[in-house]
């Protein structure tokens, strides 16, 4: 999507011979820099340093990690280093399963050729694709959404009013995002549309990253406290809440950022529509029930210090907020019961969030 | 309540002539500072600058504020210098109503005396007496809310999980608070109990005032980001919700720090009791819903700013969280309706958040 007058990527190969190029996300939302890959090591300081981050970028980073190694291979034992270099990327991020799940498609491809070069073609061409299926996957998502956004603005005849929590953006992608994208979409369709950024404590994605993607694209946005949006929708302020998933169950159920749960509650509570975004790679069939997610808890100290930007030394600080002595706890997900969500939009089309909603789009293989 | 191995309140008088005595709250929880108001005008700057803060503390400073107007004043015109510093003390917070009524109190107080001399005894005597009924009030509601943490204790076996949000503490009072009144006492009294303590984005006050309250007291207690209460009572980790409130309509709608509404119907969805503990002196007969509440908007820099403790520098600090060009909403308060609550816990004891039990306890003049 938009950074100021050009259309980016998350992640994009230019050059010859090609270097892999990424936004530094690190210092967003307060500079912008364009940082190369040319090496294996460079991807793996990418994705453990959170240069990149998003499932889904974390994934086409790995992607291209192996075509760098296996373009600084040897001619001797180039097989085995980039065997080596799968292991060396998945231990960048251990929890990361697209990560995981992209280094043993690359390598069972890179198995199957027999001359390095050959290799190096075959990885390149392949980790393309695999980034273009991740860029088409969210656009259909959007496509799938603006339905929803357009349909509530022939009603209302009014901007449309839309809340999303967290960051399920086209930075965690490589464009579109998955919440976002029918917000991209609809937006540049021209239909007046204005998103409530939850800030999303205590990691902050919405207030750092959704507000920097949307303002960038020029998508009008205004950033509130997590606890506002049951407020706004009291009010009528709210059309829409659109957020992303990290994992849905069989049954509906949707895994995603702590708070989304609360939303999905003040949703409901006030006839608003609740709709998740997401790509059918989230859908786990083996899991019954969301409840059954093991949720993972982060370190306290993202509760108990503010991290934000120092303008003069033009990096990010941090502050303490909480007593010294006191403790913080500080689960990263919850769950929202299917009950309270009015949809999925996946990249097949919007389906009920129950086990006949999820089965009449994904029958089974397909996910 | 305690903080160290001394016992606290937030004002107090002491000395020969005596002084007043208040916690700059200002570098609360990271510093512990008494600031000592011997003028008219350091009780002036104490209030504008927010050294003390909280309706309650505010209203006794004020009326302290009087005595020191009352003692500086020269013999000629002390009448009309007792009734500027009225106008003083009120323009340091106007929006505050019970700035306004201290000051009120303590005027037609002095009108009726006759004699510079007897008015500063009068004053003196009226102003102790004014923070001690706050201290008896917030005490009371200690005892009545006391029965339900008992209650639940003695069910359950166990420690006794209470999630509050914001500081509905002894701080924005003179002791006990009104929300950690009952806790307070339930602590002293040998029950175990847990606080879930929410940060309460944007001004943290959970995160630096409850916190900090509650650790000095040592009552047990963990901060939590304001999006994950909801979760917690998903895993059945909280057995009562206990807030305070700025003002509570005739029909039982309670009207609080914003995202007490979202906390309500995560407690309602998990079946978790939700009590609002408050002085009758903010339940408003003349609002019939709490809707008609004009909620306040407060600056959106509270958001887009974090402001923490800066350990080197021994300073509150701002740094940026939000895109330069990203707007923000902020207010400051939501409504919570009836029909989420279970109860108010107030001085005269618990009753429905209704029409007829308000009037049950309160059956028209005494609010």
């Amino acid at each position: 999507m938009r950074v100021g007058k050009s259309h980016y990527r998350s992640i994009w190969v230019s050059g010859e011979p090609p270097v892999i190029q990424v936004i530094d996300q690190r210092k967003l939302p307060f500079e912008f820099q364009v940082m190369e890959l040319s090496s294996l090591e460079e991807a793996c300081f990418a994705i453990r340093e959170m240069v990149v981050r998003g499932a889904p970028l974390i994934g086409v980073t790995a992607a291209y990690g192996l075509v760098l190694a296996a373009r600084g291979s040897g001619e001797g034992n180039w097989q085995e280093e980039i065997r080596r270099a799968g292991d060396q990327l998945c231990a960048t991020r251990p929890t990361a399963v697209n990560l995981k799940h992209a280094v043993d498609l690359g390598l069972s491809l890179a198995e199957g050729l027999g001359a390095r070069n050959e290799c190096i073609r075959g990885l390149q061409t392949w980790a393309g694709r695999f980034a273009e299926e991740e860029v088409q996957r969210s656009k259909s998502i959007g496509e799938n959404g603006l339905s929803l956004l357009s349909g509530i603005y022939q009603r209302k005849k009014d901007t449309v009013q839309v809340l999303t929590h967290c960051n399920a953006g086209w930075l965690a992608c490589v464009d579109y995002g998955t919440a976002t994208a029918p917000i991209y979409l609809a937006h540049d369709a021209g239909i007046p549309l204005h998103v409530w950024v939850d800030e999303t404590r205590p990691r902050n994605q919405g207030a750092r990253l959704t507000a920097f993607e949307l303002g960038e694209h020029g998508v009008p946005h205004t950033v509130i406290a997590d606890n506002a949006g049951g407020y706004l929708m009291q009010q009528g302020k709210v059309d829409l809440v659109l957020v992303g998933s990290d994992r849905t169950s069989r049954n509906g159920d949707v895994v995603n950022k702590i708070g989304t749960y609360q939303k999905a509650l003040a949703a409901m509570d006030n006839h608003v529509p609740f709709y998740v975004a997401l790509p059918s790679s989230t859908i786990d069939l083996e899991m019954q029930h969301g409840s059954e997610t093991r949720i993972e808890y982060r370190d306290g100290d993202e509760v108990r210090l503010l991290e934000g930007w120092d303008p003069e030394q033009k990096k990010f600080r941090k502050l303490q907020l909480v007593p010294e002595l006191s403790g913080a706890e500080n689960p990263g997900f919850d769950v929202t019961p299917a009950r309270l969500v009015s949809g999925l939009i996946t990249e097949k089309g919007i389906c009920a969030a129950s086990e006949d909603g999820i089965l009449s789009l994904f029958g089974g293989s397909e996910v």
